[in-house]
């Protein structure tokens, strides 16, 4: 049994709570079938992460039935869903929370169009604007993996240190997206299946005009920079 | 803070609840993903329009938090919605609005056949007799712009003034559609993307047989004129 | 004004429901976009039948809206719904029901599969068990017909009579498909699309495999006599 | 009119409620159209299986109208639901349940990818990561054959004994799964289609990577044997 500040179980609630419904999103954009897919985020200022438990349906996640884990990937027993097993792919959340301090969040699907592109083990080529914006460049490849050790987690940390995009493509796999929070996670999952998609349709006609470097830099730099509502407490 | 007569702040009012209202359609027929797109209508008799905030989600849009803005794409100080930032979009709506005064709607999305299409810059040709109903021959291709000057803007006026077509496809980003009003620029929006679709998926599987160009002429000149109910008021 | 006997009177009332109600299985099965795509059904015992009005939501039909028409395609003065304008397709279902006396259902679409198949003029081969069930054979292409006069209809009968296909895909423009009432006719609809997607996609990686016509002709015998619960009063 | 042990009741009413309530899955994930379609499930303890009704909407499926049938295929008279026909695939269920002692669940789809492969009968090799884990290599083809007698069954039975895959593609026809219970039918065919269109989707840009004989069997060994919670009651 663990025992936790008020400040550090008032964290953990919000990102159980935060990390169970944003599995509804995956199910509203089509990315997941049955219990496949998850989502899991740090808790802040504290070594933790939450995430879904094993084989669990998407209508019976609930804040209580996340599983806390500590970043080696083990569950902190006597916490609530402590008696489940989680995500099967909890050891490559945890290698990547460990060895990407930023991250406050990942998302893993097998979303159809980005396992597409897996398959072949062919980075998404950066032909639309919204591409540039959101991922600044092209999608990448990750090694193939398999799962049971740590090289799921370490081809998702080489591919993705240093690279614009929040999203991989882990070859004949499926997308990893990493993000702020476990939202910015999920959002990045939606936008790389979207693009994902547009780009297989558009290149199945001819292929689509590229997008010079320098048009993809001040894309990706403004949209960064400017789009959405103020943060409170940012700069003007 | 802004002040209008009656007969102004009552038309505002019924344009923030059409377009608060018709987002809901680009979600139901799946043009958009995440905040992702965006609808605007000008305010009849005022130099105003209505449009949505930025990186607001579908579900959170209400009368209220739509935003009032001059046609110089600036938002109306003191009106509701004004303390968030408009659509990043808004310059280009307002570029329409201030250059195409028959123009009283304006509607951009990401919808992926029409963005597949944008991404080869190919315009999509009229071989469907829906097609040459609603856009009364092909769907124009605009040229490529970014975001942060009026060339997005300047590109859709450029390639709509004096076309049939409701709708442009701006290269390696997306369509913009236009209307009479917000509802029909959604219309045009929604059809854009089934024609896209459906000459994409036709086409992946031999060369569509073309429509003569005077059969285009008498369906579009019939469903301009004759198609849907009578309008009150309107000559029989 | 008109008067009907109360058993006119009643079986106008029961298509009124059938049809607006069949209307909801075109948005389940996403064949239609926005107001396009009808229904309509022959009031048994009666030169009458029951078809949408121009121009409406799908969102907003109800058993009052719909329109009666005789079997010229006029609109019947004085009962429900005669204030608006019959679907923009009424000619071709008249024509239909006054020169194919078994027909009590006729729907027309855009759905995108079967106009892709339109679009090329080609017939979709009978490459499923489900499809010869279904439609004992290919699903054949009607002629280009512009709307305005009986050229739809005529396409439609002459390639409908003595064919087995309760549907046709009429050149550059869509399916209609026709039944022993609308629930069958929308049935057809909804069978007809299903087979477009799947021979579609199914011949996008190479040649699907042909059903030998003596089994075809067994699938097809057999679908219409054994298939579903017995019918009433039917011989056992 | 048949009468049961109460256990053996309990039992039929289990299954009848798992395999009415499981229908809902197949439409959620857009297995099926129309009345198409079908799931069954084995009886514990007894010979007998309980299916769908045929040509019923999914809309009206009950646990009482659900159809209780002996293994030779019959309907079990004087049971809830015995007034009606069980599915017109119920001598295919019927068969896998006298040869297969080990399945407890079967369903079959008319799901559009899995079609598509079975209209070319040709299987779908495993290039996944998710195919090794749920069926440990290609999912194989089996016989064209007409309803009417044993072929279909037998064709089942045929191709699935001593092969991992719980899923074939049956030429021409369309995908029959087997499992454990009906639910483990039912999640094989999701997972069936699933894997069908991102197989296909991929392999319409190209070719996907191969996956090594060796890693699919240490990722079928490992799914099958650690994936999902603890069941009640194993080995730890």
């Amino acid at each position: 049994m663990s025992s936790f500040t008020p400040e550090i179980e008032a964290a953990i609630d919000a990102v159980r709570q935060d990390v169970a419904a944003l599995h509804a999103e995956l199910v509203r954009y089509g990315l997941v079938v049955w219990t496949g897919g998850n989502v899991s985020g740090r808790v802040p200022g504290a070594d933790l992460f939450v995430i879904k438990p094993s084989g669990v349906g998407y209508d019976e996640l609930t804040p209580e039935n996340q599983i806390l884990c500590n970043l080696d990937g083990t569950v902190v027993d006597g916490t609530p869903g402590s008696e489940r097993s989680p995500s099967s792919d909890t050891a490559a959340h945890a290698y990547v929370y460990r060895h990407m301090p930023d991250v406050g969040g990942v998302v893993h699907t097998h979303s159809t169009y980005a396992v597409a592109w897996a398959a072949r083990g062919e980075p998404i080529p950066c032909v639309l604007t919204a591409m540039a914006d959101e991922f600044g460049g092209e999608i990448p490849v990750g090694p193939f993996a398999v799962i049971g050790d740590d090289s799921i987690g370490r081809g998702i940390v080489e591919t993705l240190t240093d690279h614009r995009s929040r999203g991989v493509l882990m070859k004949n796999h499926g997308p990893f997206t990493i993000g702020r929070d476990a939202k910015d996670a999920v959002k990045a999952a939606v936008m790389l299946e979207d693009v994902a998609r547009t780009v297989h349709i558009s290149r199945q006609l001819g292929a689509p005009a590229a997008i010079g470097a320098a048009h993809i830099d001040s894309l990706f730099d403004r949209y960064q920079n400017v789009y959405g509502q103020p943060v409170p407490g940012a700069p003007a």
